[in-house]
């Protein structure tokens, strides 16, 4: 079988490879047949000299052109939603219906449609005008953006179909997709229908481009190349951290999603009125999709009581009882492990799971990992180790204040829940933790699991470092997202004809601006 | 005399010292006879600590009675108008008038009350409400800001006086301010009205903090630590690439204002009907505080032609019979001499000046250089040397097709500017120019010198590195200055009494806000 072409410069052609790869099925461990090129730097300097052409091009081309191409991009996923959601099943062992078909395509379709609208409305660009100056302002699109898309999502954070791309794209970018190795055959089916919806609607050729894979030396080029105006990022924290490293270098924008243990907290009376109910809660969505989601809730903080043991004895033979999910890939598989073992060398108890688990392909029996208060406060930095999959580590403070010290010890998440009793007993405790918890998380909740991410212009899924890069940013959420990929630009005494047509005093499309102080 | 104290926890106190420093009086090249310290990590993690009381105590102050601050500390700033002018002439050289007493001190209090009236709106914090889904977001304070500030404007960009203090604040952050090197005692008076005006209107003691100096390993540890929120830099690109990399490795926020060439554009058309107004116009810009503006237009670019000589013999001519201004310091001075021997090493010919000038204290002769476009391409790295002072290098490139790989080749600036004829034949070279000088910009001008900085919420005072850290932000200008400082905060599913009050349904508040795509 011969290697897969890229896409480069509106073209399908043969990749330069520095070698190969497959992806598996990792709900059979076996190899699927497709052979996928890891690229040189030749395909990333060829894709960079298009995209630089495509920008230039962009410039002449109306946003409401854009929002026409994410649009017909959309309907065409549609079209061929059959063979993505079966051959995503296969490359990631995510279950076809309700999660692929029913859950992820849509919201796919939804985001790129979002997208558009906000490309047509150009509200993300936040148009200021101060007529007494003569200055101007509004945020413009940034230069090609690489996108490396995560393994979780094939379809919603895709490199070539999620969140990252719609954003880019709506605000005027062309992309540089780098396909998740787990799922090289999704990507280019996206690819393809991505390719088709810019000829049909006229973009430039080097506006959608698909690389499968680089070394990571290659990648730092890419990130930090001079013709690159940002990058985005969603996976595993050691890789990113290299990107990170050489974009904050080169001093290049790059966004990334790393890690989040997602704290939820259990105040003592909630937990007294309802553990049982809690403890189903907190299953469910923990469990869900294997756990692997950005915002699963890997670490619990409860307080010592006779509920709190009532509540973990009663989420254990939940865990156990339960199936657990097949893991997306083997190296998922190998650092689920990995992560148990640390933080069982670290003092965490292990009260079910971390072996083997009677799951289907790659997986782990559901886990859960217990610690107290004082012995996580000993080495906080590892009883953080991320362990990414149907786990969890339940932090047993023995008061209020001990689990203040603890939350205040948390590095930086996408989401912080704390759940209370609604007869107001635990108000007093919440009063004392949830700004601590605010301080340290993107998305603050109460009384509800985060792993739900809506896409709400008043999401946040960001959040402070290692959670991502920058705690001023959203990946998800529509406008929002959009002002990562672009760079503020203000406009001083020019003439008024060689403005951007929502900077001119004569104006009469739909996009709110801020005139003199009064939006209109 | 007994070495100057530092305010730490609301009490001016003895520094934990690693070694003292004087300031100069640069237009005598005499040491001032105060005695500052340079303090130990001992200083800087007391000063940590208050601030973050401080920031804890600051959850319950409302957003009114910060303003309430800074509109006092304003108010007590022109009180001591006469002893800050005084001190600020002898330790920078600056004229008292008008510079420093009748341009600078009120745009200093300007922008405290600006940023007074911003924090009263609060319209910074862009609210957003998503009613169906019951997620809100809105920007919050992030934490104790540490602000270094630059040489060359004592208070409008000072530590504890100028934007980044006042947005800052504004945001609801504490401050702990490192004073510059070259102005310790005007900065010292600026920490006591602030100090005052602290006390007389309840802000917490470790709001507004001072050190005048530590070494370079313990400014990295203080924008490192768990403690600070974030960091403003503005100075010296040698060490805030340092403070960047330190803070980056730690994922903290840190903006910068590093450098800027500030390229201007004479289009041939223009020049050849007003070589010499431009001529003055250009030298006015370039030698105004001889030359020390962050937005001083350091290099012009021209295409070949008999005007272009004649534009440029002007200036030359200007330049050698302008009396050189006094510069900040006497390493202003050694970098300037070393900038121009960096440039004409890689082979800028040296039109006038370079030598040690004929003005007052520290000064070097009004310099200009020139080189060829196809000379400057052959090192653009070294030929944006920035020469930060009276000193501009003319580029003059053979065609405006070698002009634009001229700007192509260009780092991030803060501004860009092309003059062009107003009868239109200019209008191809400016099209074709024009959208490669605005990517490499913040602000981007038409027919005026970049030296001017209005406070205008439509300004950008940023740029793409190495102009800044980051291309979305801006340092001047409010309320978007305030963003820097603050990180996105979504609630989802928050109890309406524990919302923060320009989240909740019922408002009756000042803030603008944005409810279900609508801003009200």
């Amino acid at each position: 079988m011969p290697t897969e072409p890229v896409l480069i410069a509106g073209k399908w052609r043969n990749a330069d490879t520095t070698g190969v790869f497959y992806s598996e099925n990792p709900s059979t461990c076996e190899q699927l047949p497709e052979e996928y090129p890891i690229s040189s730097w030749v395909d990333c300097e060829a894709a960079l000299d298009a995209a630089s052409k495509a920008f230039k091009e962009l410039r002449s081309i109306p946003a409401g052109r854009i929002a026409d191409f994410l649009e017909r991009y959309a309907t065409l996923i549609e079209e061929r939603s059959d063979a993505l959601v079966e051959l995503a099943h296969q490359e990631t062992g995510l279950p076809k219906s309700p999660r692929l078909a029913d859950v992820e395509l849509p919201r796919t379709t939804g985001q790129l449609r979002l997208a558009a609208a906000a490309a047509r409305t150009g509200n993300w660009r936040q148009p200021i005008i101060d007529s007494a100056n003569n200055i101007r302002s509004c945020h413009g699109a940034i230069g090609p953006v690489v996108v490396f898309g995560p393994n979780n999502f094939p379809f919603a954070f895709g490199s070539i179909s999620g969140g990252d791309f719609a954003a880019a794209i709506a605000a005027g970018n062309p992309v540089i997709a780098k396909a998740n190795s787990s799922h090289p055959g999704t990507t280019k089916l996206f690819a393809e229908a991505a390719h088709t919806a810019g000829e049909e609607t006229g973009m430039p050729s080097g506006m959608v481009q698909l690389i499968y894979r680089t070394s990571h030396p290659v990648g730092e080029q890419l990130v930090t190349d001079s013709r690159t105006g940002a990058t985005g990022y969603t996976g595993a924290q050691n890789a990113g951290l290299k990107l990170k490293k050489a974009a904050d270098d080169a001093g290049k924008p790059i966004y990334l999603e790393l890690s989040s243990l997602n704290p939820v907290v259990l105040l003592p009376s909630v937990l007294e009125e309802k553990s049982n109910a809690l403890a189903e809660e907190f299953t469910g969505s923990c469990l869900m999709g294997a756990g692997q989601f950005c915002t699963n809730p890997g670490m619990i903080i409860v307080i010592e009581s006779a509920a709190t043991n009532t509540f973990i004895e009663a989420v254990a033979t939940q865990f156990q009882a339960a199936t657990p999910g097949t893991l997306l890939s083997a190296s998922v598989e190998k650092s689920l492990h990995k992560s148990h073992e640390i933080l069982a060398k670290a003092g965490a108890e292990l009260l079910c799971g971390s072996g083997r688990g009677n799951g289907t392909g790659y997986n782990v029996a559901n886990t859960l990992l217990r610690i107290s208060g004082s012995q996580f406060l000993r080495d906080p930095k590892t009883m953080q180790t991320e362990a990414f999959g149907n786990s969890s580590l339940i932090v047993v403070a023995e008061s209020v204040d001990e689990a203040e010290s603890v939350i205040a010890a948390l590095e930086g998440n996408l989401t912080g829940c704390i759940y209370s009793s609604e007869r107001g007993d635990d108000d007093e405790a919440y009063d004392q933790l949830a700004p601590i918890l605010r301080q340290k998380t993107g998305r603050f909740l109460n009384d509800k699991m985060p792993t739900g991410v809506a896409v709400s212009p008043a999401m946040n899924h960001g959040g402070p470092y290692p959670a991502t890069g920058h705690p001023s940013f959203t990946a998800v959420g529509i406008p929002g997202a959009l002002l990562r990929f672009s760079m503020l630009q203000s406009y001083d005494n020019v003439r008024p004809n060689r403005l951007p047509e929502i900077l001119m005093d004569e104006y009469h499309g739909p996009t709110q601006r801020l005139i003199d102080g009064v939006w209109k």
